[in-house]
């Protein structure tokens, strides 16, 4: 494993999953791992960034098995620029189609499991089109009894984290937090949502970053009660108002890692110098719901009990429960699949019952719809699972800032 | 439908194609078009992008029916912001999960067919999941008999460009023609292929453009025969020499659609006022092979008779046939499915045979490999389909320019 502070390429993180690779093969007792796409740039697999560094045009099939042979089936129009890689042990070109030597490879290597990566419950597991599917069926028609989800192998190689990896997410957490410094200072009495949304997709764009979810929707601004809830656009006509919080959803992508943090500021009155009871009590709500998610989280633990622990202190304070879950992986993506934080709502799936891991990165964001008429308020920290419970990766926001507006 | 000249925006563009499906539903004999997908930024349907602006986090469905009704089935999370949008006429919003209100819709409407994203031939046309697919069958048990592949419905949409789509894709060409211009000023004897690549990227960064295709590969340089061939990536240590072919393949992104262009320039040695006759040769054939190409497409031929045409240009003077297709779709992606102009190889699956239809925007490509030892060789250009035949959206380069080295 790469250690935290050596200087680490993208290709060295790629090398690195890899390695990890075949052991988790072996423990999850699959003979081979088959990652199939074609014109991945337009109908990527998400799996694809974490072993291959670029796009693939006609049908591809990347292969690793559980003795750690790295095979790259492929069209030869792309074969120079995945031998010039260094990462696959052995590429097999071709003119016509995969079907051929894939079926003569497969022959050789004659596995009795083949992971594949179709997964209903995960999405980070699902990169295989049905398509794709039908297509491996018709070209490996006797192996079809021993194609299996890859859904454990990939949540194991994605979710936990090597000290590189957390490295990275560190230090995309660290730029967050500049521009969540700098929007604060930018922000006045009737700073439009919009005119927030700029600013601090600029002070990404000006370090260099991508922002780590939608553009249209990163970040999340609400401003008070009439700001869109959910997953939001920010309004030209909604302003930052005195007696209101603002609340900034907010990530990007440094280095091929994301963050995703939830800050909260109250915008005073003239002459008041503390937050309303009514939005204090909603913030110190808030923290103890995320004190109860951290006290609960340690390895083996399923994620739904950390999401009742932190939901409990919600609905025990009398606000309703909030219509998501308290939290997600993050990794590559700022919804980084695999198990979650998360209620036993059939749209999490069996996400929910999947037990925590060493070195899997959380967020952990309860929220509150509504304070008292003064808007939406949540905060969103990001955890690190470790062996006997769990530690920051963010410096957690333990208290209610007071925006300055001059 | 909107006129070229008009000013149209993204949401101009997505209603466009909302309106179009109706009646292509009606054509293919289909009662309800259904793009199901979730988390969508890290695992996108290729469909999206055009009939919706966003991306969707949880089980999202997106139904059109043939008599015209746009229904979303989604988290009531994601509701406001697709309110917001004033495509959808009916918003079915949930909590726990999509299964029932989905099942709810489908018993109301009762389609005798569904159309969904999968296709073994068509990538576009492939953006459901197996994972996905599966869910559907186990949320719709009795409807299961009633699936289709969307692929005859998604061709349609998708490769039916519009004059407001075809209007912004010439856009997108005369911006990578002017980034042609100001690279050939660039270059000089010694510049590296890396170079090149970096000065191209940043001329479309400057002018607000995103790349058509994997940045890494974006543009392709071959400067020579020791250049990558294929997919490629620049090299830092192979330059512009004299005596060689300098080939650019590039293309990039701007207001939502794409171009791909290759263009040619031949570096003369100390003296040389003309390519030599074994450069010029080179040219003049693929030139023909252009032409024959041009000669070929109408309304109604199926794409493989277009690159048969080209090919043999190609292989009766003598050269070794190209191994890639003569060429694909181009709209919002550089690869946009659907019918394309290639040979009958397995790897291009049924696309090969798909009759051209008038509003097809193609590209025309034939290449030779190697020029007499002094590099690779193509021109690619950009025609749309009409009713008699197709036009150039590209300027065509009709004559191999001289590098002006200084």
């Amino acid at each position: 494993m790469l250690a935290a502070t050596q200087e680490t390429s993208a290709i060295d993180l790629i090398r690195e999953k890899l390695t990890q690779a075949p052991a988790i093969l072996q423990e999850v007792g699959v003979d081979c791992w088959i990652t199939f796409v074609r014109e991945s740039l337009e109908c990527p697999d998400p799996v694809l960034p974490l072993i291959f560094p670029y796009s693939l045009t006609w049908q591809s099939a990347l292969l690793v098995t559980r003795s750690g042979e790295r095979i790259a089936v492929i069209a030869g129009h792309d074969a120079e620029a995945v031998e010039s890689i260094g990462t696959w042990d052995r590429i097999e070109g071709y003119l016509d189609g995969v079907r051929e030597p894939l079926q003569r490879l497969i022959a050789e290597l004659n596995p009795q499991s083949i992971a594949l990566n179709y997964s209903a419950d995960d999405y980070m597991a699902d990169g295989l089109s049905h398509g794709m599917y039908h297509r491996l069926r018709e070209y490996l028609p006797e192996h079809v009894d021993r194609f299996v989800s890859a859904e454990r192998v990939i949540r194991a190689v994605r979710g936990r984290k090597s000290p590189a990896e957390i490295e990275r997410i560190r230090e995309a957490i660290t730029t967050t937090r500049q521009i969540f410094e700098n929007t604060a200072a930018f922000v006045r009495v009737g700073t439009s949502e919009v005119a927030i949304a700029e600013f601090m997709r600029a002070q990404a764009r000006d370090r260099g970053c991508g922002l780590a979810w939608d553009p249209a929707m990163c970040p999340i601004v609400t401003s008070g009660p009439d700001s869109m809830l959910g997953h939001a656009v920010p309004s030209e006509s909604i302003t930052v108002q005195p007696g209101r919080i603002l609340n900034l959803d907010f990530g990007i992508r440094q280095n091929g890692y994301c963050s995703d943090l939830q800050r909260a500021w109250y915008v005073p009155e003239k002459g008041e110098t503390q937050p309303p009871k009514d939005v204090q009590r909603a913030f110190d709500t808030v923290q103890r719901a995320i004190d109860a998610a951290i006290k609960t989280i340690r390895p083996g633990v399923p994620g739904w009990q950390v999401d009742a622990a932190a939901r409990k202190v919600i609905t025990d304070a009398g606000y309703p429960e909030f219509d998501h879950g308290t939290g997600h992986q993050v990794g590559r993506c700022a919804h980084d699949g695999g198990g979650s934080l998360a209620p036993k709502w059939e749209r999490y799936g069996a996400s929910a019952e999947i037990p925590l891991e060493v070195g899997n990165v959380f967020t952990v964001e309860p929220s509150i719809t509504d304070v008292a008429g003064r808007g939406y308020h949540a905060i969103e920290e990001i955890i690190v699972v470790t062996e006997d419970g769990c530690e920051f990766l963010s410096q957690p926001q333990q208290q209610l800032w007071m925006l300055d507006v001059g």
